[in-house]
């Protein structure tokens, strides 16, 4: 049975729809539909004298229905004045009566139900949007020459620091741990001679955290690139990769993004302080990097040497790194990697690591260019961007200390 | 500094490249170096009355460095007639004498130096076909409609079995189990009305198998469509789609690949068996396997109830199922799902599955559409385009039963 898209219809014509029953009204002489699929919603009219009456007065909300018929002009229909008069109606999965959730439920049940709180097309709407953000991050990786990682999750040790990793038994090889970032296998590829590479997959964050920005699972977005100078580099890449993503999406959909036009602005840690300071906010908090940071975009730089993990390189008790800000939230953290092999072991041993990280060390022992990169989670993006409350909401199905299901 | 990709250099102008050390040859009056970044190599020249000698000389094998110097013809040098005669040489990272391992090495320390064995342009275009293996594959889908999917790698119950499930302690809910294919969730996106979906992610096996096509952590490809009239659906979308990725393979790398002109053949599983036994085998066996398919491609279709999973949609015994071949070796298994909430959880009972896959049968309670889609793991794919030996070289970083590193 052929198919049209419900904003495909065109009045005095046949039409043959698919969708989900989103509300039924059975008036005296007339049964309304109204029919949903991925397109928009049509209003499919049934009058009760007709021998499909029986079968739409006994449909339920929710079920899986194709139908077909003639496709008329009807002004005085909301859903762009038309409806279908169907000639056929096939239910193709009967939903059972009484759906548990509706707009009005509270949030944790909406995610006990994801699957129908899913149907609203303002949620929908978030995953169309991933899929172009994904899809225009890639083409710009794709045009700059980068290889496409997918690097293990099962690890034999932790891949930073042990205390917020997930563990679990593994052959007669001990334990096996899962992955918390690809940042350790990331680095590798450049000393693989990768030169650039980019990794969209799951991270796995053992935290107990419950904020609105945390998860225990989550798609990490990173990269890594070789031959760079400095930091800089890495921050004048991610700017014009994200303006190309930001305007990929502000071009596939009618959602209000701002497209930055020029560089972001740049602030060293130092820096951010004394403005911080000079306006009577001593800590560079969430609420102080909203201060700096306001509604757009803003790279913190050079963060102190005990704020950041070993492998940053180093330079004057500073590291070559940086966040990205946006409407006051952090959504990246990038650096350049310290790539020589006497330095690198000599920081690991200074930050208390030894012999859980003597395989990483090794990937420099063999010569490795100079390169850094950057990580953010893929759902703080899509939550700015949509204008979200938390990452639940931009995410299939949200993962926590208290939530495994469905 | 700015950096001339070793292909791109032109004789009789200056040149600045970057780059591992691939070997040294220190003669009476010069040192050639052979420097390679990932478009090709190029050999450097420094003659032993140059101030630069010294450090040549010292260099070691597999050294990242970059040099700067004129591009010179040079019709004795095999590589490509020219040669870089060096005025600058930096040495970003020098590596440790004596490289652990060679082209000669045995598989397995192969796989613990994997950096290394990377580096060798053979390997490396391994993943460059990858990269431009999955690009294909999404830009098919986007011209389809498909949204992505980040599907949960936590679970609170095996995904289909728990035979061959890894598990974790989680916080105060009890154990997670790692997915072992996204299946449950992908259908999910079919109940919420999300029609296409693709995934490309890990999934995790802990069987104890020890064959070349096996491995405890692997890339699986999925798809789910919904609003299919039978799996014969889904077998033309696979085909039409392998045949734009194998195309783009064929057009972006100097590789030798089929592209099948039209559809794939089919043939039925009991129609399979006759044809065994009519030439003396039989069993569909992986040897019987490779004597139906030959070098091409073939669809097994309609299996049997009792080698299907319970969730195939059935008809008179058989499953509206297909598996794909490829040279003989099994790269798919797609189906029609059953997508009716009372048959479906009459085949789960029957199947003696009962709580452990309530949350998955609550699915269907509310309506879902016909649907089915197909999965495969993507090294098996790469490993045949490529030739490979095993999926090991097809893998960025293997995992086994017996190996959880580098």
């Amino acid at each position: 049975m052929a198919r049209t898209h419900i904003t495909h219809l065109t009045p005095n014509t046949t039409g043959a729809i698919a969708g989900f029953v989103a509300t039924k009204r059975v008036l005296k002489s007339v049964v309304f539909l109204i029919v949903e699929d991925r397109t928009g919603s049509v209003q499919v009219t049934v009058d009760r004298t007709h021998p499909l009456a029986e079968l739409a007065v006994d449909i339920t909300p929710g079920s899986a229905v194709r139908v077909a018929g003639m496709v008329t002009a009807n002004p005085a229909v909301k859903l762009g004045g038309i409806e279908l008069r169907a000639d056929a109606i096939e239910v193709a999965s009967r939903a059972a009566p009484e759906l548990p959730i509706d707009e009005t439920t509270a949030p944790e049940r909406q995610l006990d139900w994801r699957f129908l709180a899913l149907r609203r097309p303002s949620n929908r709407l978030v995953f169309e949007v991933q899929t172009t953000v994904e899809r225009a991050m890639r083409e710009y990786w794709a045009e700059h020459g980068f290889i496409e990682l997918h690097s293990p999750k099962l690890m034999h040790s932790a891949s930073e620091s042990g205390s917020e990793t997930f563990s679990m038994p593994y052959f007669d090889l001990g334990h096996a741990y899962l992955a918390q970032s690809p940042q350790f296998y990331k680095q590798m590829a450049m000393a693989a001679g990768f030169e650039r590479v980019f990794e969209i997959g799951p991270v796995f964050r053992a935290e107990p955290s419950m904020t609105p920005r945390h998860a225990t699972e989550f798609t990490s977005v990173d990269i890594e690139m070789s031959w760079i100078d400095s930091h800089e580099d890495i921050m004048q890449f991610e700017e014009r990769w994200l303006r190309h993503v930001l305007g990929a999406v502000r071009d596939r959909h009618d959602i209000e993004v701002p497209v930055p036009e020029g560089p972001f602005p740049r602030l060293t840690f130092d820096a951010a302080h004394q403005q911080l300071r000079d306006v009577g906010h001593p800590e560079l908090d969430p609420a102080g990097e909203r201060l700096l940071c306001g509604d757009g975009f803003l790279f913190l730089t050079d963060y102190p040497v005990e704020l950041r993990p070993f492998y940053h390189m180093r330079e004057n008790g500073l590291t070559r790194s940086f966040d990205l800000l946006w409407r006051g939230i952090e959504i990246t953290t990038g650096a350049q990697r310290e790539h020589r092999h006497d330095v690198l072991v000599r920081q690991a041993k200074e930050a208390g690591l030894g012999q859980s990280v003597s395989y990483y060390l090794d990937f420099f022992k063999y010569g490795c260019p100079p390169h850094g990169g950057f990580g953010f989670g893929l759902a703080r993006l899509i939550m700015l961007i949509m204008n979200l409350p938390s990452i639940r909401e931009a995410t299939f199905l949200h993962r926590s200390p208290n939530r495994l299901t469905p």
